[in-house]
Order: C-alpha cells, then structure tokens, then sequence
C-alpha cells in the first residue's frame, strides 16, 4: 500500500509554501500599478487547497519509503505546474491551457523555453511570477539532489555530490539537514550578489532582481524580448557569464571555495573538467566567431557566454549561433547534451556521468589489452563500483533513447528534423534556445497544443533525471511492498 | 614487441586469396569481349606482392597474439582496399584515387553505398569483381566473427554468438575448424540458392550471380542503377526478402534449423527479437505506405522489402522512403541503427546489443525498488555478467558517440544536418543508402575527396565493431608486452 494519505499532507504543506512564493508578485502587481487580482485569486485558491488539503492530513504519520519517494517528487512538480500557471490563465495573459502549462513548467524545469512572443507587453507582477517559477524549480533541485535523490538512488550520481549523505538511510538526518542549510545559504547568497551586481550595472532593481533569480536557477527567462542581447553592457554580460557558471557548478565545491578550501575544490575532478570543457569549447567557436567581425573583445564574450550559457543549461543569449554555418550550429546543438555539473541547479546528463563515461570507455581499452588486470574506475579520488558504471552508461542509453523517440514524436507531429530534434534537445536538457525554428531568436509558440504538452512532459523527464519519472511506468513500482 | 614479420606473411597470404578471387571477373571480362587487361594486371600485381611477402617471411613461425591479432585485423581490410581498388583505378573506370577506395571499401565493409552515378555502364568483368568485394567483406566478418573477434574480446558479442569458443585460447581449435566449416557451409549455400531462384525469377544468369553475392554479404551492391527496383518482379523481390533475411540471421541459427533443430532456433533470444521486430517496423510503415496508393500487396511488398533491407543492413531499395513525410522519414532514418544480428554478415549495431541494453534498463528499474536484491539479465537462456553489460553498453555509447563526432566532422565541412547525419549513420552501419542528400535514390559522387576518404574510414570502423581499429590509438596497445 502507497501511503497517499502522507502524500497528500506534503503536497499540502507544498502549496501552502507556492501560495507564499506568489506574494512578492502580488507586492510587484501593486507597485506597479497593475491589476493584482488575477495573482491574488491564484494565490488564495493554490493557498486554500493547500490548506485543505495540510489540515485534512495532517495527523497522518506514516512513513515515506522510496515509493512514496518517487511519488512525491512528481507529483510535486505537477502539482507546482497546475497552480503556478494560473496567474497566466487568470490574468488571460497566457490564455490556453497547453500554453500556459507549458510556460510554467518551463519555469519550474529551469528549461527557460518560452511561447510568448513579446516577453515585454506582459504585467511586471506576472512576469515577476514568471521569474520565480525559475527560482522556485532551482530550489527544488537543491532539495531533491541533498535529501531526495540520495535515498532513491536516481541516475547513479549520488555518490559524486559531496557531502551527499549516500544511500544508507539510518544516519542522514543530521547531515542532510547541515548540507541543505549550507546549500541554501550558497542559493540565496548568489542570487543576492547577482542582483546587486546587474543592478550596478544598469539594470533596473526590477529587472536585475529577474535576472539574479533566473540565472542562479539555470533557467534563462529573461524580461526582455532580446534576452541578455538586450543589455550593450559588457559588465552585465560579464556578470551574467560568472554567475551562469557558478549556478552550474556543484554547490558544495561553491561552499568549499567561499570557505578559502581551494583543495576540496580541486579534488573535484568534475569541477575541473567543467572548467577546462567550457575553455576548450570557447577557444574552439571564438575563431569562426572572430571571423565575422567586430571586436576580438566581443567575439571572446560572444563565445564564452552562449557556451556557458548552453553548458550550464541556463539559456540566455546575447547571438544567433546558429548564423555562423552547419559546423558551429551543430556545435552548438552538441553542447545542449552536456549539462552542468551534479549538485548544482543545471539540468541535462551533468559532466559526472560524462566523466564516468570517457574515463571507462578508455578503462574498456585497457581492459581489451590486459584481460586479467583489474583496472578500476576512479573519480574525485574514490574507486566508482561496476554497479554504478553500468547504472550510470545505463542512464545516458536512456536518456538518449528518450531524446530519438521524442524527437521521432515531433517528425511524425511534421516538424522537420532540426526542429524536432533541437526541441526535444533543449527541453529534455532544460536548457532553452536550440536549432532549427527553434534557434535563439526563436520561440516555441508556433509548436500544436500535442506538441507543447509532450515537450513539457519532457521537460519534467529531464529535469527529474528520467527514473524518478519512469520508474511510475513499471510493475514493480506498483507490485512492491 | 610486435611481430610484425609473421603479420607480413600472414597479408601476404591474403593478397593470394585476393588475386585468385580476382579471377571469375577476368573471365566474365573475356567471356563479354571486354577489355581484361586491368583486371588481368590488377591479379598479376596483387599476387606478386603476395608471393614476395609470402615468401620472404614464410619462414616465420613467431606466436600470434591478441596484439597480433587486432593489427592483422585491420590491415586485412586496408590491403585488401588497396589492391582491391586496383582494377577500378587502372581501368580509368573510377580514375580518382578517393572514389576507388570508397567504392571498394564500401564493398569490402558490405556497405553498398556508391559513388557511381550510372553503373550500367560499367564494365561487366569489373561489375563482377564490385559484387565479389563485398562476398569477399561477408566472408571475412565470418572468420572474424568465428575465429577472431572471440579471441579479442571485441564488443561484447562473442559469448552470443552461439557455439562461439569463448575467450579461453587452449582448446577452441578444433571447434573454432568445426564452426567455420558450418559457417562456410551455410554462407556458399545460400549464396547459390539465391542465386538460383534470382535466375528463376527472370534475372539473366549474370545479375543473378551478382545480386546472389551482394545479398548473401548484406552489402547492396546492384548490377543496376535502380538497384532492386529495376525489377518489377514480385517473386524476385520476395527472393531478395528471404535472403537478405537469413543473411542477417546468425549463421549457426540457420545451420540448426537447417538442420531440423528447431528448438535451438527458438532458443535464441535474438532471433526472436530480430525476426518480431522487422514484422513490426513492417506492420507500422504499412499504413502510411499504402495510402499513398497502389495494392495492398504492393505496399506490403515495399514496407518489408525497405525494412528489411535496412535492419539487416543490405541496402537494396524498391520504394524512396523518403517521400512519405518527416515522421516516416525518421523512422526509416533509425533503422540505420539497428544492424541484424550477431554471427551474421550483418554490420551495424545488432540486435544482441540492443537486447542486452533495452532488457537491462528494465532491470534498472527493478533494481531501484529493490535495492538489495539480486537481479540478473538473462539471455539465451546464460547468465550475462556485469562486465560484459558495462562492455555492451560502452560500445553502444562509443558507437552513438562516434556517429555524433563523425556527423560534425561533415558538418564543418559544410553538409547539411539531415546529409551529415544520414551518411555518418549509414556507413557507420555498413547500410549504404540513408536520407538527406543521401537519400535511397541518391548516391555519394558528390562529396568531396575528403569526406570519401573520412566516411570509408567509418565504414571501416564499424564494419570491424569499432574497438578493433581505435586500440590501435590508445598507449595500451603499444606499451603492452
């Protein structure tokens, strides 16, 4: 028996905290002078259900296992979609359901894919809200990557978070409680500091505070209609840059930095091959880049922010990469598979499992030459079992078994193979912008009501690491006590 | 050390075979009053090289090793392209040097993809020599598949190629005679029953000889510019269904059933995988096929004659299957990754591979919910250890990596993205047509000397399962002792 009872008590508490979270929208509707009343509704109907549904429960005690788990997790993020998205359905601002579902779970993925065709017509209160789905989603990653995760044993990359308390379940309180603290503190501290930071820039308060919420969730919505090509500020697209890849970059390894502990930094062999990865890839598209003109200044930022940009799934862009010839497009569509770093709020396979993959494929021809040598898998200095290498490669199969059929989806939908592909990309890394009529200058508002809905049905695969999802699918999901 | 004057032996021995398998062109080339003269040449200059290298080193008798093994390997098919090409070259019939070599790796590789754009043309002796390539490329993935592969320990499918004598090196001699002997067997009967039956049909004795090897060897290569269309025959295309079935079908398989012994048959989880599938790809192509006009038979006929010929990687087409849309298209496009099975002439990615992923992602899940319990992947009835699951599924992902990598290479040089990817997949496969430009009706004249050269080096690497040529660029393999 799943214990539905405790399930609806947490979906409860959930709503009561969304309802919370849509305030500082509904202050920004009224300084702004625009009709508050479409957040205020959706505010006390996602609050009142919340409350509902919290007293209704609430002397429910029972205890949450691993299916229970898995249950919360997606249905956590469902119920998040169905009431976050009414302020859009309310205000008649974003006035079908496939529309205004897929613009907020699109928030709250981090994705950063967008229907809407003029960002800047909309109310501030809504796209304030719009914003804080990003921030919201980010949050809930931290969460999920400290206290869930670890306990499910989702996607084989909970051993490479540091300070993960691991999948033994009897002794994580106390650490899990201390990791999560320190992560938030990393969380909001930045997201303060970027605001402040594009403020001093030339943003408006309003606009920087958008930005900073966006950018520490990887997300990528942006206020404007040009994105981050809107500000001819090279300190704001600089600053944009170092925040990007921060929010890409495994909390902890952040805590350890701001800590003056460089060499827990640099034990991290995930940090370092995030690093070198987003160099080497800036190096490699700045001389096609270089060669179309302007400034090598420019062409460098050009570079350096449209791949940490991808990399780091956030998704802002400040030029059309995909200007520059079939090469560089392709490029540019290979990197929307790489995704951030484990620990950190950026969506996609994550460099760990990349890493895994490389450093075994390499192992594998050892293994061929030395069949008897025992040639173990080594990372951040810990030996990796066989059981997570084969749960890991298994991952990446899946994943991209799920990118082919959801871009096979699209084709069969009509949409021609770079767009179908490109889409799926995108939405199933959480990144945003992609190739094909969904390029950077593109959105996603031509796409059918079928198609908005399944790649926002993608967007939760990728963003809750395909098992948490999948996993619902099986019989022994449903067989097991 | 290597011991590379036993490999010189060993080439030289081979260039022999070559020069002597060169003969049944020479004579169609005097039988048809054709100019035999650089075939004749080709034959004198092949078997020359052959005999000194022979004979200089006849007197080796050092240890061939795994390191042997994997450079025998690979040079095999590169001198066999060199001399192979030769009478395409002297004969100013493919007068340039990235043309030739495409062409007779496309043959040696049982791809079938070609650079000619009228092949009626051509002479007949040297038509025969193009078709008997690709015999020669299927025999040899036999003795690879017996004899080698299972020493080397190459991607994971020695242990399901049944009767194959595993990795222990004392004993498997006898066997290893045993099994050729069948394999051999099986390959030369079928070989003249298609043959046969395609002269039955109405082909002239010629195409039929033609078509019989080109089938047998899954490579594709037609006497005619419309390949298997040219022939507006029911039966003969249903012939072509059958052969170009077994031809995908592990060899020993269809020596236990032709042998009576059934069971052994239905105890292979891969031909039952294998032969489910092409019904289903078949039974899901139908519809869209059929509406487009024309008898229900017809469009059955098309439907399994394209997926046929594409999941055991022959090649032939009767029908563009590009022309029913992007659904369609993309559907026919994966096919391109599928690759019949094990211990077939079959190139690509087999049906085995796919098993051992598709069946272990369920276990995944399985294992999620019960972490501590003990579940094993079953197939054929064995037990598949976890190494060789890592090894699978790490050549799944070096195959899919290598596919991407060499799709950006056509890319940067500036073909579009259905055309990279189409050409990439397709050679990687050992198909020969794909989509794009290189679409069923299309062939590979116009790229540039380059792109030839780089897509015969992916033939070359997939038709000899990828590990066997990239090895030899790891430090292992020359390091090793």
């Amino acid at each position: 028996m799943i214990h539905f009872k405790e399930i609806a008590k947490i979906m409860g508490a959930l709503l009561l905290l969304i309802a919370l979270l849509m305030l500082p929208a509904v202050i920004y509707s009224y300084y702004y002078g625009e009709d508050p009343w479409p957040l205020l509704i959706s505010m006390g109907i996602t609050g009142f259900v919340g409350l509902i549904l919290f007293i209704s429960f609430s002397k429910q005690d029972q205890n949450i296992r691993k299916r229970e788990g898995y249950l919360i997790v997606a249905l956590s993020w469902t119920f998040m979609a169905l009431f976050g998205m009414l302020p859009f359905l309310l205000s008649h601002q974003i006035p079908t359901f496939q529309d205004a579902f897929f613009e907020t779970l699109s928030g709250l993925t981090t994705t950063g894919a967008t229907i809407l065709t003029d960002i800047e017509v909309m109310p501030k209160g809504l796209l304030f809200w719009r914003s804080m789905t990003q921030w919201i989603g980010g949050l809930g990653i931290i969460v999920l990557t400290v206290a869930i995760f670890p306990l499910l044993g989702i996607g084989g990359i909970e051993l490479f978070v540091a300070e993960s308390p691991g999948p033994t379940s009897d002794k994580v309180h106390p650490r899990i409680s201390e990791t999560a603290k320190r992560l938030w503190y990393v969380y909001v501290g930045l997201t303060l500091s970027a605001t402040i930071l594009y403020w001093i820039g030339g943003m408006t308060f309003f606009d920087a505070i958008n930005h900073g919420l966006t950018t520490l969730a990887t997300g990528g919505f942006s206020t404007k209609n040009a994105s981050m090509a809107h500000y001819d500020s090279a300190f704001i697209q600089y600053v944009a840059i170092l925040f990007m890849f921060l929010a890409g970059t495994n909390f902890t390894v952040i805590y350890f930095g701001l800590l003056g502990k460089f060499r827990r930094v640099f034990q991290s062999d995930e940090f370092k091959t995030y690093t070198l990865a987003v160099l080497a890839i800036t190096v490699i598209v700045f001389y096609p880049i270089a060669a179309n003109g302007g400034s090598y200044e420019l062409a460098f930022r050009k570079s350096l922010f449209q791949v940490v940009s991808l990399v780091t799934t956030t998704g802002y862009v400040t030029d059309d990469y995909t200007q520059y010839g079939q090469g560089l497009t392709f490029i540019f569509f290979m990197l929307l598979f790489i995704g951030g770093s484990a620990g950190s709020t950026a969506g996609g396979i994550k460099f760990v499992r990349h890493l895994t993959f490389i450093k075994n494929s390499w192992l594998e021809f050892k293994r061929l030459i030395h069949p008897r040598a025992v040639v173990p898998l080594m990372i951040n200095g810990d030996r990796v079992t066989g059981r997570i290498i084969t749960h890991i490669m298994n991952f990446l199969l899946i994943y991209l078994l799920t990118f082919v059929l959801g871009a096979l989806v699209l084709s069969l939908m009509g949409y021609d193979l770079p767009t179908s592909l490109g889409a799926v990309a995108t939405c199933l890394g959480n990144v945003g912008p992609a190739i094909g009529d969904v390029g950077p200058v593109d959105n996603f508002a031509f796409f059918s009501p079928a198609a908005k809905v399944f790649l926002a049905f993608i967007m939760l695969l990728g963003r809750l690491e395909l098992f948490t999802i999948l996993v619902l699918f099986t019989p022994f999901f449903w067989r097991a006590n």
